[in-house]
């Protein structure tokens, strides 16, 4: 994947998947990161980095809180931002989407943030763009969602810096998680070793192996000694019926309550990519407690989406708009 | 409720409702906006005050026009602007609007500006809004909508300064309408003495003298010699049926129509907060009269936003964003 | 209708149409935008020509993509936008959308783009417009679409600029269609002679001498030595049922085919509105080749309507907004 998203010269060019993606880059991105993060008591800054670029949030899924985060991330860099939410009704087929994509690109779009339910959707746009053109993906199907991976080893540096030495547990439905994916890759590639997936079975992947991770169904052996509890948010509809049982049963067994975290280490972080379902995955006590991280990781996520923006940017070429 | 609209040095903290707001604020702010409502002739100018700020508008009920007016009172202070239409299909309760609350004030949201279906509404986000963070009430429920109230006192008080000796008539739907509530307590609290209720009895509140007003439902008697009628939007629903009777009765009766206001004084102005409902609570030719205000009410609306929103942002202090 | 749309010096004052703009004030309106569209492999500039200024998109139709290109033509020339969506749903008459206008110009809006379902919408929003207030029509109903016609002939100008030796071909449904109807009359007023329309009977207007064109339902005498083809979007619609035939018919018969193209000149110039029909009245093959001027269309579109708005937006009197 890594000759899409970098460009000749080893510059991030579009970002489609933290797969891939070299542990120098992904530092450089955190480092970038840490400039646009304000600092506690500081207003955010507004800096010229994208004045006179356009950006374009792409939608043919909606979600309105990972749409503001780009948003209000491309409006700090002083972009143009245009808010495009393509109804999936009014799409017929694939090559629509890249007749929409030449057509923004014509009208001078420098960046497109996508959001798009299938598997691999981004990647399809980047090899489709114009030289100046870049993509970053906002999550496609179940399949990568980076710059909340991104956010979230972010988060984690500026608490547990040693990678090496952190236990991770990342509990919920992993196998339909583009979190969870894009998050395992990333903590892999800055070397984390100790990844354990947690949740029913139905909910973990075929072959955690071949992830270099270990999975359990039990969340005692799962969280202990753990140094971050990741929760994932889960779908209520997945629950409902047969797959799992109930919401109660749900609860008990992998919520993040204080009876589950008590497997974890005493100082365990907890974090979750949000908007939490409570008293699903997750009790509002431990969501807002001092040992959560999960509003600091709305807040990093800003600076992440800024850094990346900021880092692509400059790269534009502004060939024209024609489809190879 | 001054104890959560002000901060500890007495200056405005967040703006829910103008009961109990001081005069001198009151006047603080209706001076401010003298300064942004531009001279006749004059273009409107673009100040920096809230350069580098993001103004969320997070409207939990559809307001188009009302979510412009604060759209474009922002632009003009030069904030950045995210709008956000929570639909209330998706809401469940309560505490998932507080979720929503910190976890955009964790993006770095400076303002809120929130129309909310439910009574209390923006007293609940003010209570539970981080140190740096600042809520403004477009319209809770029955409840409050300040910033109309002030754009009203503002436009009365540019034609007709002598609150003390002012006659001012309300007619409409009192009892369920947030507007006249929070006019009364403004005109109240700069002085008025003098302000009548009008309409059929299942649209006046139960006890008119507790507001230090009266109430009438003939309109002869409630226009005589005024010097200001104030007409309220009617909801259609409110009158098909058998509350009231048929629109035409309604109109007959309590419409701003030239044979009603007859009654009043010759140069008695008109008010609306707006959008008009032609042929039922006024006509055209009366809101688009020389003694028409109606216009004038909404160029003055953008200036008190303005003024609002300029005197709040300078008190940031930009706090992390975490619940107590 | 230039008495609405020019000044009293001859200046442009509003945009409603195409008909009747002298081709000084076209050709004035080209060269502008000229400054306006980017070099090839320079990016986009932004210019402070509307700094303050508001533009509403206030569209009573949907359609993001002909939105999108004001919202960043406004952008870029630094303007305030406020997007106003107004379903239809809501809107009863006539006169509640002159109601809107005047609320809207009362709260400080320099510009209105308008597109409407109704024919003549847009002339009768400009002649109820404040004096300092400026409309341009984005499409009403079946009637003029007047953006649109300057982009095409600014295309062809900067590839063909002989308009008097000039041959167009013009495929479609010209009967129902707004872009046809303005682009025949910039032509014309540019000093085209040879217009041929070509459709089906259904498709083709009354009385084609009345507008100074031929019409044929023969696509090899209708492209014969063209040499601009443009075709038009068809609507799905309007061919299913007995109107047409069958897609597959219409494709074949009057679809911009490499077929159908041999009949024109070999380096004939393929133009189209877009967004594109694949399938139905044009190939992707043709519309990417490299005789096609279709995305060319779109960049031009944006400097077409930064022209528009920069001329435009130079004589606002900011009167105070007040029916006559």
């Amino acid at each position: 994947m890594h000759d899409i998203q970098l460009d000749a010269a080893g510059r991030l060019r579009h970002l489609i998947t933290t797969e891939g993606l070299p542990a120098e880059l992904i530092t450089r991105i955190l480092d970038t990161a840490e400039s646009f993060v304000p600092e506690i008591g500081a207003p955010a800054k507004k800096v010229p980095l994208l004045r006179g670029r356009a950006v374009f949030n792409l939608f043919f899924e909606n979600s309105t809180r990972t749409r503001t985060t780009f948003e209000l991330a491309a409006k700090r860099l002083s972009a143009d931002v245009i808010n495009m939410d393509v109804a999936t009704s009014s799409r017929t087929k694939g090559e629509d989407d890249l007749d929409t994509l030449f057509t923004l690109q014509a009208m001078g779009a420098d960046v497109f943030v996508i959001r798009h339910p299938d598997n691999g959707a981004a990647a399809r746009f980047a090899a489709n763009a114009a030289p100046g053109v870049a993509i970053i993906n906002a999550g496609d199907g179940s399949n990568a969602h980076p710059t909340q991976a991104l956010l979230d080893v972010f988060t984690i540096r500026r608490h547990r810096p040693d990678f090496a030495n952190l236990s991770v547990a990342i509990v919920g439905d992993i196998a339909h998680s583009r979190v969870a994916h894009s998050t395992i890759h990333a903590l892999k590639t800055l070397g984390a070793t100790d990844i354990r997936l947690v949740g029913p079975a139905a909910f973990l992947p075929a072959d955690p192996s071949a992830l270099g991770v270990t999975a359990t169904t039990d969340i005692a052996a799962g969280l202990a000694d753990c140094d971050i509890v990741m929760g994932l948010r889960i779908q209520r509809e997945r629950i409902a019926g047969d797959v799992i049982g109930d919401i109660a049963d749900y609860h008990r067994d992998f919520g993040l309550t204080e009876a589950n975290l008590a497997h974890a280490r005493p100082d365990a972080l907890i974090m979750h990519p949000g908007p939490i379902n409570r008293g699903v995955e997750i009790t509002p006590e431990v969501a807002y407690s001092r040992q959560s991280l999960i509003l600091e990781q709305v807040t990093n996520g800003i600076g992440i989406r800024m850094a990346v923006m900021a880092m692509i940017a400059g790269h534009r070429g502004a060939e024209p708009a024609r489809p190879a």
